[in-house]
């Protein structure tokens, strides 16, 4: 199999976008990864749209956004894995190449929410979860579905709300070193603490907001980053998983079983050690729609020994110089969480890391030359996991 | 690159299936394309559904109908490129396959378009144009568009609709073989032409269906074949291209660029001369959402020369015995066409029909031993064409 690598990203000023319409959005995502890739469009051979899409009334959106960059006619696909949709997309653009039927895919993210009324939003993703049996019979929304992992991980673990409210002030710091975040705002855990509940025990300052987004990364073969010099990191494991439908299905309300096999699988992939996984990364990008996903995320990586998550956060083994900084860029917390662009902007993130090109405070020290992202769809419906590096480690 | 092969297919009763659930529906596809490969349901490494979707309240089909075949936890995702969308499954769970990734991956197309009622559903599908231009400043649904290729058409290459009605009389006639298609009854053109028009110049009988169905394909790779001695029909070419949103800035309306285009690059992959395809090939499926959109695929897939391609079935020459047999199973017109299915259950066919499995009228002799897939989304949005092989051809 063909190596694949990343040889450019980008991603857009998050938050309220209505300055640009979907076309325009794209572009400007697209317009810097493809400068900073140093190639010209024609190059492309294929295009990979995420986009879960429901709140705007553009039916095609790989059509419209292809014409929009100037991509079509070559060919073009939409994807969609909930809030894993972007990393679904780097899986599928991965493959294609690896595959040899293209040598340059494009993988697109973008998702204009704020469009739909807050209300709106909040009830259709709410959908996402299992329409028919948790959102018509008990009204369950995402804060809810969470809530209740987070009730569950409290009881278990005897762990407060101030300690989740840790998270928050984590991703609220490094978002506002990132001039992209849709909340540059620092925090305290007292604030948060103050801030409304949305569903018990998660407050305001526990879930990621509502955004409007683009993102985009751009993948070759080693053949074509030969020939172009590109700047370059590595694909070099990708897991993924799904989950039951039904929660009532699960064993484990602590955890999601989806994002612990995504993590084997791609460590296996990657040739990573999955009994201290940290340790060989410089960083990670995790999904943290509601500060006790990124607790668990800790913990189904398997940076944490289960119960522990919360502590690497509280002892800041997560901020920079710790054990592993996650969520440098701000997170789906502070930076935003346009469902279908949150993906490559997670990858956009580390392939800038890795090659030390984050300005300011939010670079960290690269010394593994690795980097992971962790991005879950629904409620653990979907768990993909990407593991970037700067040596030409393989897909196994 | 490793080859990739179909192992196992089939589709279910199209047309209105209030009868069963989305799982349900999916199951009858799957469960009969995994006999048909004899393998466990273990084997599947990852699962691409292809939905539009819009009808119902699912928000997940992926992990909905993955849940309800015991799929998961493999990973898996939805893809959409409009009535292309599982023509793009197939080529996605081929370059899996073909990256080394995967060495089984289901390829499933499902939607259940009856759950809304017709006026929603035409007015939705009339969104996948281009909506904010075309939709809501002229109200262009389906029929519409593909009047305006028609009339353009007609006026071109005097043709008349009795010609076009020509292409409903065949579809429907297999139609009546088919035990799965919507429709089974034999038509005339007279019974055609006294049909109440839709869109002038094209009336009930010129139209494609609203349908319920689903579609499964399963595809693996060489070793994984090889192990298991499967029946098999080689992926040996498969091409696609993005037409502009726009109307409005194509340059011609008698033929769709996007479908041209797809067909070329199948051609040069799988080997086939694109001044004579359809003599190197046992039969085809091809697009017929309108009994225009044959004609115009006739001639876009180089069966026919421009403006001629009204002859072939005038002729027979599509006809069992012709030149190029096209869609023995109805096509779109009769079997049916449930967007995110229809493109599977195409390349369900042929497969069947290059293995000698049709039962009775339907079956065609082959003497090349391939055939090819033509399937658009939107108005020539998306094309992609696939051509199987019972010679392992290899993707170029």
């Amino acid at each position: 199999m063909r190596r694949v690598g990343i040889i450019g990203a980008s991603y857009t000023k998050f938050g309220e976008r209505f300055d640009v319409n979907m076309q325009e959005l794209a572009w400007e995502a697209f317009s810097d990864a493809i400068k900073e890739a140093n190639i010209e469009k024609d190059a492309i051979d294929y295009f990979v749209l995420s986009n879960m899409g429901g709140w705007s009334s553009e039916s095609l959106p790989a059509v419209i956004v292809s014409e929009g960059l100037g991509i079509n006619p070559k060919g073009s696909v939409r994807v969609e894995a909930a809030c894993a949709s972007g990393s679904s997309a780097v899986k599928l653009a991965h493959d294609i190449v690896a595959s040899g039927q293209a040598n340059v895919v494009l993988a697109l993210g973008i998702e204009k929410m704020r469009e739909s009324p807050t209300k709106t939003v909040v009830e259709y993703i709410g959908r996402a979860g299992n329409f028919m049996w948790e959102f018509e019979n008990f009204g369950l929304t995402f804060p809810g579905y969470y809530a209740l992992y987070a009730t569950a991980y409290m009881s278990k673990y005897s762990v407060k709300e101030e300690d989740l409210c840790e998270v928050a002030v984590k991703n609220h710091y490094y978002g506002s070193f990132n001039e992209k975040a849709q909340f540059r705002n620092k925090i305290t855990v007292e604030k948060c603490m103050s801030s409304p509940y949305v569903a018990w025990p998660l407050k305001l300052y526990d879930c990621s907001p509502i955004t409007d987004g683009a993102a985009a990364v751009l993948i070759a073969s080693e053949d074509f980053i030969k020939e172009h010099k590109s700047e370059t990191a590595w694909i070099s494991g990708i897991g993924y998983a799904t989950g039951t439908a039904n929660l009532s299905k699960r064993d484990d309300f602590t955890g999601l079983e989806a994002a612990k096999r995504a993590a084997l699988q791609a460590y296996a992939r990657a040739g990573l050690d999955p009994e201290k996984p940290a340790s060989q990364l410089d960083l990670a990008e995790v999904h943290d729609c509601f500060t006790i996903a990124e607790v668990m995320a800790y913990e189904d990586l398997g940076f944490a020994k289960k119960g522990e998550g919360i502590k690497l956060v509280k002892e800041k083994q997560t901020y920079k110089g710790g054990l592993i900084p996650v969520n440098l860029d701000g997170g789906l917390k502070a930076k935003g969480h346009p469902i279908g662009a949150t993906g490559e902007s997670m990858i956009a993130e580390l392939y800038h890391q890795l090659l030390g090109k984050v300005k300011g405070e939010r670079q960290t020290d690269i010394k593994k030359g690795r980097a992971l992202a962790h991005n879950v769809g629904g409620t653990g419906h979907y768990a993909y996991v990407t593991v970037l590096s700067l040596e030409k480690g393989g897909v196994a």
